[in-house]
């Protein structure tokens, strides 16, 4: 097989509810990623974080309340967190695997700022959930206190959501790249980025979770890889998911895809930014490849064994 | 003036006790960076977490107990979150500075883990204050509770102390070097490094915060560094401090610095171990200079205008 470079992105709720469980994800994602690099690829790795991103901030903002010095923490410092949270976990996993199969090539994590547009349409629509489901009394406290928007969640309760604006510039891109061509496994653009806004020369957070795809997607276009991977809880997309006429899909055209996608096939909040990130980095260069398939599948992916293939 | 690589290390109580305290500091500290940048010199960024891992440590835990599903966030992981939530302001910050001077160089933050001995007798015997003065009833509820230790400082209260190993290595080494050797500045070793012993190929966190000055000046070793500097409250050193003989140290050899420290000039937990990583810096190789001076006089004292001086 030919030598490619890879960004693969995780999922953040593929990491688990909290840290014992994230110790166990990272374990398996680590095999799925040394599988691929024994293979002698190149591999980028980004994670998403909403489960993890909303426990910080509720950590931090049930601290703020009992201690008067602090101020309530920026959703944009909560995802930085999120990414040395998730980043040191990650790395560490991939390190031990990689050693064990005697590869030495270095692991690390690179906080990474993405700037976003301040008029980006998604600030006047949250639509991007994040952390634990809860009750509606929860929900209504937080909405009172913090001015916070729910959503209800089919039986499961409610849910924050915040707005997702749309990657634009990777801040960290020259970095990232230069680690890479140096042989480094990075990981990076962790929760989709810190979301940034540029004020002058000056990058201001702003209160936001930009969605991993998009950003993943990105970084793939910029680091000019071969192949974009989203390992996911499914095997493979589905259109007619869960209806009498399920259909899976092996293999499609960035053409099919837009089409499934404005044919609404795809739930909004899950596949269908999966499918359009793909779509987007298949599109903007000849040979770019996709591939959507669970945590586990990865390497039988690569092979064509398995999982929805997008290609130009 | 010769173009250096050096490593400067700051004190986690000169960020501040909260975030807008942090970004009023950052700024400050970035143009004492800047200046040397604009000097030609590659500069290498370490920061101290103290007030910041304690106060992320108290959120985590008093999430912990809110949320069945969480268990207590180890201490390694909390230091982990503390380089994002500094690291991330530091490098923001830094980043507009040399904009405005229109130096181009990328900044970055690289998660870092440090290796310490498990038998370290530091574990038996925890010394570094962590997080904020607490009263006798608080430290004695953590205490039942968490087991955590207390030490009472002089009429300020109570402070957690938790063990201080020495570093022995740091694992994301190659990857900083590369790093600085293609000209980035990079923030890195924050508290010290995420502290982690080696268990076979595995790197598992432990309970403790490293002195950020003894990782700094392994760091320096490490990157050959031409200079060391560590950026603090003070502008001098001063022996008999806040006594009537009290006399500021311009310039001194490793050899004095020994004979002072062996003689109790220096307060544990405070200037002692400055003096003391300074001193081993300064040791381990021909030319090597150490400088401690207050953050604002970093230039001055790379010009030898200020600071306490430290040579062979």
């Amino acid at each position: 097989m030919k030598k490619m470079r890879i960004v693969v992105a995780l999922g953040g709720n593929a990491l688990g509810k909290n840290l014992p469980e994230q110790y166990i994800a990272v374990k398996e994602t680590a095999k799925a990623i040394a599988d691929l690099i024994e293979c002698g690829h190149e591999v980028i790795i980004t994670h998403g974080n909403g489960p993890q991103v909303g426990m910080i901030d509720s950590a931090m903002s049930l601290y703020a309340r009992q201690d008067s010095l602090q101020s309530k923490t920026p959703l944009s410092m909560c995802v930085a967190m999120s990414q040395a949270y998730i980043g040191y976990d990650m790395q560490n996993a991939l390190r031990r695997e990689m050693r064990e199969r005697s590869i030495v090539s270095p692991v690390s994590t690179v906080l990474t700022q993405v700037r976003v547009d301040r008029n980006d349409e998604a600030f006047q629509n949250p639509s991007k959930p994040i952390g634990k489901f809860m009750s509606k009394e929860e929900a209504d406290f937080a909405s009172k206190k913090y001015g916070h928007i729910f959503i209800e969640d089919s039986a499961k309760g409610y849910r924050r959501v915040v707005p997702s604006p749309k990657p634009q510039e990777i801040i960290e891109l020259a970095v990232i790249r230069s680690l890479v061509e140096d042989g480094n496994v990075v990981v990076c653009c962790g929760g989709g980025g810190i979301p940034v806004y540029a004020n002058g020369e000056h990058l201001r957070g702003v209160s936001a979770v930009i969605d991993k795809d998009y950003a993943s997607a990105l970084l793939a276009k910029e680091l000019d890889a071969d192949m974009f991977v989203i390992l996911t809880a499914v095997e493979k997309v589905a259109i007619n998911y869960r209806e009498e006429n399920e259909q899976y899909l092996d293999s499609i055209t960035a053409m099919q895809a837009k089409e499934y996608m404005n044919q609404g096939f795809f739930q909004k909040g899950s596949m269908y930014e999966k499918v359009d990130a793909c779509t987007q980095f298949v599109e903007s260069k000849k040979g770019r490849v996709a591939l959507i398939t669970e945590l586990n599948k990865a390497k039988d992916g690569l092979l064509g064994l398995t999982g929805t293939r997008i290609e130009r």
